[in-house]
């Protein structure tokens, strides 16, 4: 998979680009990651990205031509008949999820437009970008740790990118609901102890606390999930033993 | 504000914390910025910060020892004398809003505590941490981004580190709607027009054209943001013929 970042601070993605995940998928050539500053494509004597909007008010505007100019280099110079996904970061896009981020593992090109303080002009969205994403309803200063995010959760469901550092503690939405509590040693930290049924060595009794103890997190925490899960008819009536109880 | 992020993984936060927002707000001395590797704080002879789970099973657990050293430490090294909060990234936490930002950023000292893989010994959600938050329901190899994600929405928050570059057009919660579309030069781009009223200079007809675009919008793509928002009578009639036409 090619991963292309278009951003006005490339420098942004050193770090996470190069470390953990990201940079053994690279390392292994299992995905290719490319963060380009689009500045580069800005087809005017001042390298002018934004400009005023029409209609007056605060703030600038993204130009279209920067990013069509990118977006269109980056798809000549690939080899692949498939057109890329391009996507773009914003507040108003489609929330983020766990499904969006299985579909779009499975491209072979994806294009990330990350917009930074500015608003974008409406003609980007409207026949440039395949795709419009928000990670969350909270503001951030720009569309790059957005990008950054997808990009993980994206990587990691790729074929080979894992190794054996994940397991089903990483997993956490896999039977969807909260995960149960975990302990390692010591068994006694400052006075602190392990629940006893963990160390009893009966797998039966720790696979039941540690069901149970996911239904209850999950019921104090986030109800709403416990309607979207299969459970058996004793788990329901223990539930709601629990739940009057509260 | 100072703040802290605990992780295994530090040469992940150059980049972000080095740049844009982040790196003026540094350079300006209002935001103190400090990645900490915790495998420091290990107090064994092979540094280990991980174990294996009580109870068996998949998947490492960190260890309380370590994370409980290293805020400890860093606390010791404050002269303030309010106790931190202490936030740990994980997928079971509360989620993160708006709001949750605007309460991090009255802070004067945050502690971020990230997990790479491994799952946290309950320890240290009961007795070391004041917060557990998560960016949203979707699977990441580790805390770090989500970290990336709180502090640049709350640092960007604190008086002073935002310049002139922020205006109405960052702030896409401001009113509770999406936001209307944004054109700027050219006027025609590849046979693409702006539309006419916002060339008209007509002032209160921009205006309403904006505010039906963004409520059209709100309603196409995001219909539950509209119960949460005051509009007018005659918005909410016209809005209803919009639904209907539909």
């Amino acid at each position: 998979m090619r991963i292309d970042v278009l951003t006005l601070f490339p420098e942004m993605f050193d770090g996470v680009f190069g470390a953990s995940i990201l940079g053994k998928a690279r390392d292994k050539g299992i995905v290719e990651l490319n963060a380009v500053n689009f500045r580069d494509y800005a087809n005017n004597k001042h390298n002018t990205v934004d400009d005023y909007p029409y209609g007056g008010g605060g703030g600038m505007v993204l130009k279209p031509e920067p990013l069509f100019a990118a977006v269109e280099d980056l798809v000549s110079r690939q080899r692949e008949e498939a057109a890329p996904r391009v996507v773009l970061m914003c507040p108003q896009g489609e929330p983020f999820t766990q499904r969006k981020a299985e579909q779009l593992a499975g491209e072979k090109h994806l294009i990330f437009v990350c917009g930074h303080y500015e608003g974008y002009d409406e003609r980007i969205r409207e026949h440039l970008v395949t795709d419009e994403i928000s990670i969350g309803d909270y503001v951030l200063t720009g569309g790059e740790l957005p990008a950054m995010v997808i990009i993980d959760s994206v990587a990691r469901l790729i074929p080979g990118v894992l190794g054996n550092e994940t397991s089903a503690v990483t997993d956490s939405f896999s039977t969807g609901l909260i995960e149960h509590p975990h302990y390692t040693r010591p068994a006694v930290f400052r006075g602190w102890e392990v629940p006893e049924v963990l160390m009893s060595g009966h797998h039966a009794k720790v696979e039941q606390w540690r069901r149970q103890q996911s239904l209850l997190r999950t019921l104090k925490r986030r109800p709403e999930l416990l309607e979207r899960v299969e459970l058996t008819d004793k788990e329901r009536l223990w539930l709601e033993q629990q739940r009057t109880e509260k």
